[in-house]
């Protein structure tokens, strides 16, 4: 049944955002071998140029037929896919066993339907790998990134949030949370990080009477428990520490061991610039005590 | 050392929205003696025209001498208000027993606040007393309030609603969630039921491959474990219908006991008119597996 083939090439299906580039250079470095097939509308332009194929979210007919042909031995989800249009979907029909199938997974978030595309493709016998399979460089490791550390009064806010994403962890919601002087200001839904972030600004700026302005919180973000290893990781990357600072927190920690981190290098050189620290904390909480 | 003489009557600190007036139809018709005390800038204006005194939120000195004047037996805070000023906390420096702790209580939450406040009027003798203790008809009480009843899948919402706040409730954040199709779309914090109804829209509203665009959802909304019954209880009241509606959920559903019913006839009213469901479900949720 099986027809992943070992020896065969690493099936990337890319979706959204700069983890399929980094997964492939991350691949090539180590000699793996491997090919890209990118979703039309949701890959980024250069993953697209660097392609093997560019189709379409739901051809899952091509896709499958694509992936025999190489021979694929194993595959793997990389960045994000939004919800497709129901045109898109009519495309898709054939391949589920019926209409009720497709209309509940459509019908449900993104983590569904990713989910829904995994059962699949292994029920066809691809194997499918993630990001701690194939390149676990690119995962958060402990400590300090940059040069900024975490005073005590964001060493507390840091355990508060992690102690809210622990206790939130079975709801299948809130990867991630601020929290600012030890409370916490945003709770993270399906609206994504940087719109939590938006929000989260005006708890962030204290006032103290008589003193200046003091910017405090920290964005916390860590992986549920039982998340599947092998699709939508919490991830941070530039654009986070940016988002984060012009919400005016000092910092970001994210769960060691199950947060992506995108583009370290130059993650850590704008988190310096902004003064923001930057820490992988040990995850889930119980290794803390253990 | 107490203050508050029997006999004496009741005080309302009279802060933002309906609760003081509501609050005050209700002693008047029950034949409790009570007197107003109005925030100006919060309290609204026909709580001002009603009010025995309008003052400033931070002048702690002319209210205590006024409530000592009027020999108040207890003392209710009604109504929200938000963070003063600088400038207006300085006209209460004298009351606190020094700058940092003035300075710890502004630089937190509205909750501290109000928890600091409590705390200085207990201490000069005088009780502080909760809707609970004087008017509890405007608690929320088990059942359906209007037409419209829950179906089967926003049942299951409502549990998973519940089931989030409960697991929240150590946090001291999330007196409400949406939740749809048996998956939360928003979680509280401190920006409140509104602008969390505001963003939970785009989620609510769903789009099932040839079928007509569905809503779904219910903001479930609940006290916390612990919460002190004498302030901030959760509210809902006709505009939290309407907001509810506008984001395109099919219901509301309250913690019984521990929840602010403001205007309920209204509400009602509009619920019906709009086909949502209001319904007051047992919390916490201990009592509905005992």
């Amino acid at each position: 049944m099986s027809e992943g083939r070992e020896g065969g090439p690493l099936v990337i299906l890319a979706g959204a955002g700069r983890l399929p580039a980094l997964l492939a250079d991350e691949l090539t470095r180590r000699g793996r071998s491997h090919r890209i097939l990118a979703f039309r509308g949701f890959a980024e332009r250069d993953v697209c140029r660097r392609a093997d194929v560019v189709m379409d979210l739901l051809d899952v007919g091509r896709a499958l037929t694509t992936m025999r042909d190489w021979g694929a031995a194993a595959v793997t989800l990389a960045g994000a896919v939004s919800r497709p249009s129901p045109a898109a979907a009519l495309g898709a029909f054939a391949y589920f066993r019926n209409r009720h199938e497709l209309d509940d997974i459509l019908s449900r978030g993104d983590d569904h339907l990713l989910r829904g595309v995994v059962e699949r493709l292994e029920a066809r016998g691809f194997p499918v790998v993630g990001v701690r399979d194939i390149a676990p460089t690119l995962l958060a490791r402990e400590g300090a990134y940059g040069r900024v550390r975490p005073d005590l009064e964001d060493q507390t806010s840091i355990a508060v949030g992690l102690e809210l994403l622990r206790d939130l962890s079975p709801h299948d919601v809130g990867q991630a949370t601020v929290v600012a002087a030890g409370r916490v200001t945003a709770i993270e839904g399906p609206e994504g990080t940087d719109r939590m972030l938006d929000r989260a600004r005006r708890f962030s700026i204290r006032r103290p009477f008589g003193r200046p302005v003091v910017r405090a919180g920290v964005l916390v973000k860590a992986a549920k428990r039982g998340q599947d290893m092998r699709v939508d990781l919490p991830t941070i990357g530039p654009r986070t520490v940016e988002n984060a600072a012009r919400a005016g927190l000092q910092g970001i920690a994210i769960g060691a061991g199950s947060t992506l981190v995108l583009d370290e290098a130059r993650a850590i050189e704008i988190a310096d610039r902004l003064g923001l620290y930057l820490v992988g904390v040990p995850w889930p909480l119980e290794r803390i005590l253990a």
